[in-house]
């Protein structure tokens, strides 16, 4: 079955610093037209940091949208053409203070794909050396070392509930069978 | 450390049927003055649906915002005071035809915290029986059947990328030891 939608129109609805939201209006397979709430934004990466005592490094910040403090891997937002790798390594570096010596692949995770048209670059990041950390002097956050089989549980049991820390955490206990 | 941010003025930028958009001038902890968009959203809940087979269920539907098909678990949006529980059961039914004899939380997902709001409930559904489904006459999928271990296996090689396929399929993987 041909599942494409057509875009017949779109405009622009708030064009910000961080997401840039459309309404399109688009026809559906079946010749219907419907609309679609779109929330654009560059991207974003992830990095699940393990030292060498097989303890992931998680930060502490407000989430303002729920008004609670998560504890996530370190991320960041991608720049428009940024290389994702290369974005990792600096948002690792400047919230943790961590280099690491081994650097791999995740995969990708989109985070809500109803609405949403952001990717989320997932890496593993092993054999940390640290150096000063340099947080954006507005970027305000705690950080932590958790044991992985701790963390693995915290995923497990809900109390992790930030998505790519969920996705980053499980691939890599079942990839490496930690 | 006191991480709390302190709103000092909200502005709504967009009023969806899906979603809300705002852009808030808040107060850090430190003093300092910056702004948060913020994208609302009433939430969402999905269906892991195991079949006496050990199959699950999995829809094929074009999301808008990536312009690509992508293979998910059962899905929808709350309505504004909805019961999750209730919205998934329906969600699995429409979409699928199922309906399960066995029906567990696998806890809560924030897709992409720094600017979303969405709450996503997860479920695991087993003993399924099934009737007609009854999609929306405009929600076009397909459904497919793919054995557990297959999925797991498309999960980590990254072929799956949506959140909530990924969070509720690792998390079943490892709770259930499937």
């Amino acid at each position: 079955m041909d599942l494409t939608e057509k875009t017949l129109s779109s405009e622009t609805q708030f064009d910000g610093k961080i997401i840039h939201v459309r309404r399109d209006i688009v026809e559906l397979p079946n010749g219907h037209q419907t609309f679609r709430e779109v929330v654009d934004h560059h991207g974003g990466v992830c990095v699940l940091a393990l030292d060498s005592q097989n303890r992931a490094l998680l930060v502490r910040q407000f989430r303002y949208p729920y008004r609670e403090v998560l504890r996530e891997v370190p991320a960041g937002k991608l720049e428009r053409g940024e290389d994702p790798e290369r974005a990792a390594l600096r948002e690792l570096h400047e919230e943790t203070g961590a280099r690491p010596g081994q650097f791999q692949s995740l995969g990708e995770l989109y985070p809500s794909p109803g609405y949403c048209g952001e990717i989320i670059r997932m890496y593993l990041a092993r054999d940390l050396v640290f150096e000063g950390a340099e947080p954006d002097e507005d970027e305000l956050l705690d950080v932590e070392r958790v044991p992985f089989d701790a963390l693995v549980e915290q995923v497990l049991s809900g109390e992790i509930r930030d998505a790519k820390t969920i996705a980053a955490v499980l691939k890599t206990k079942l990839l490496l069978e930690l």
